[in-house]
């Protein structure tokens, strides 16, 4: 039978994570599938760096070996930044291949035109990884809530400013303490400033848009203010109040019309479902038209959350694939 | 075009809650699956108590009505117990018509029978409105959870214990004025020994089991517990250390490697996924051996959150019909 052929873009902590993933689990995955699973290629920057590949994969810089090999069906894009990542992903749907992306900057951007060319081309991008880690929400909206219309949502959608204002009112320290432990612990990047300041929460919330609402918001319409002026003290004197400071990113049509968007801290009361969220944890409240209100809670990001999310975007696409093939049920 | 013919059994709170959401919804619903919607029959116990249905749909107490209309492609059930909700399911399945279900209590029982006949006469269940109200998490498991092996599960599957517990611990009153203000806003039974003793918990915890491990616990790895026992002193005391009580039903196998299951009041602090999980709310917690620990929180309950998941039965279950017919990805 033919194996579905991967390539793999980027091994850091996503591309690690997918790597050993599809391995660990390669007889899983080949029976979801219903065809034994290849990594046949990886794009990364130092092919020198990486020792612990199978010898079967070709590990190389080189993007055109992957696009001109016909027998490569599927793109795992792991990488950040807008590009080269959008160039790439370009040219992998122009040779007609599948495209699973984690890259929220790159998506958040840019993800419009990929989705337009991805249907040009007939084939499928998975982005669930770029939203909310291994919160399953992006399909969840896509397939699961059809029937309602999404009134609006409201999210954290960075777990370092949620560990942040977390670890500083539950050990009454400062921002930069706090940020410390979070660079410590691996939550935060050596250059904070995409998540402190909202930018991280901000792409997400961009995809959450197009998906949703079919179109991106003005840039008039949307706020976006970081947490690095919250000191310890205003935390405390809020949660005396019964209050947390949460950083909480919102999208929705405000009463005249206009599609509007934020990313800010907030005091919330324990009512609010964004409330108990804690730690790195991600979390995305929303109400649909008919259904009311739902929240869905889990890891926003790490090696194997967004693994998962782009492994399961893989095993969706191969089975509407194969049910197109035999015209089956899926 | 020819339109989806819908047959609907039992016109209660979720009955209702489908025909008035069809309605208002019709466009959108009818975009959606590509057809025109026409609820063509209704059954029901007494067919003079409804006066409010359009005069288009033919109202009786005799299902060879729709058994003997081959133009009824699927038939929503939302009668409560195990008769004569299955034999009518089963005789509706072959006569080769799709079915869709919020009927917990007979599912939890019958529902490996009725996915079996359903194979057999190619026709699809669903089901997602048995568990959870409102919160798609059998399909989300079904569908979007595959590359994950779930481990454990567990829930507030009963929002009705919820509600008052929830009531007991906050205003600091009886488990029988908690109870009383449950039945005054319509959140429990006249007789509400099912929630109550936990049997409607365990049943969603069956379907659950089903659902993940493909059979369901032996009778003497079961444990159920109610929370008529419970005191209000005993919530205040557990509320001084910092916890809360909650009815939860959990599913997983123990260290010998056999299937557990249990629904029973259990205090956690609050780090606990279920902590925070307030009045009629419902919540699922489940880890995923490659995503890890998410939860699903929303509505358990009601006409319209219940509606809602047997819409988005309907709305996936067409769609995969058309996909079939047209050999199209989805």
């Amino acid at each position: 039978m033919k194996p579905i052929n991967i390539a793999l873009i980027g091994l850091g902590t996503v591309g690690c994570g997918v790597y050993q993933t599809l391995h660990i689990h390669r007889q899983r995955l080949e029976k979801l599938v219903g065809a034994p699973i290849n990594i046949s290629t990886i794009i990364i920057e130092n092919p020198d760096k990486h020792q612990k590949i199978s010898a079967k994969t070709n590990i190389t810089t080189d993007v055109n070996t992957v696009l001109n090999n016909p027998e490569i069906d599927v793109v795992f894009e792991a990488i950040v930044g807008k590009e080269p990542a959008f160039s790439l992903l370009r040219r992998c749907i122009q040779a007609k291949k599948h495209v699973i992306t984690s890259n929220k900057e790159m998506f958040a951007i840019h993800g419009q035109e990929l989705k337009r060319l991805a249907t040009q081309y007939n084939v499928q991008i998975g982005y669930d990884a770029t939203t909310a880690g291994g919160i399953p929400i992006i399909q969840t909206i896509q397939q699961l809530l059809k029937a309602n219309q999404i009134q609006y949502v409201q999210a954290i959608l960075n777990g370092t400013t949620n560990f942040i204002l977390s670890a500083m009112r539950e050990k009454n320290i400062t921002f930069s303490t706090a940020l410390d432990e979070a660079q410590n612990w691996g939550y935060a990047e050596a250059d904070p400033e995409n998540d402190i300041e909202g930018f991280d929460a901000y792409y997400k919330l961009m995809i959450l848009s197009d998906l949703i609402f079919e179109k991106q918001p003005d840039l008039k319409y949307v706020k976006r203010i970081g947490i690095r002026d919250i000191t310890e003290d205003s935390l405390q004197g809020l949660q005396t109040e019964g209050k947390r400071v949460k950083h909480i990113a919102k999208i929705g049509y405000d009463a005249t019309g206009n599609l509007t968007a934020s990313v800010e801290p907030e005091a919330v009361s324990k009512e609010h479902p964004l409330y108990a969220v804690e730690g790195v944890n991600n979390a995305i409240h929303i109400k649909g038209d008919i259904v009311g209100d739902l929240t869905f809670t889990g890891p926003g990001a790490g090696s194997f959350p967004t693994a998962s999310a782009m492994i399961e975007d893989f095993c969706i696409l191969f089975k509407k694939e194969q049910a197109a093939i035999a015209g089956a049920p899926v």
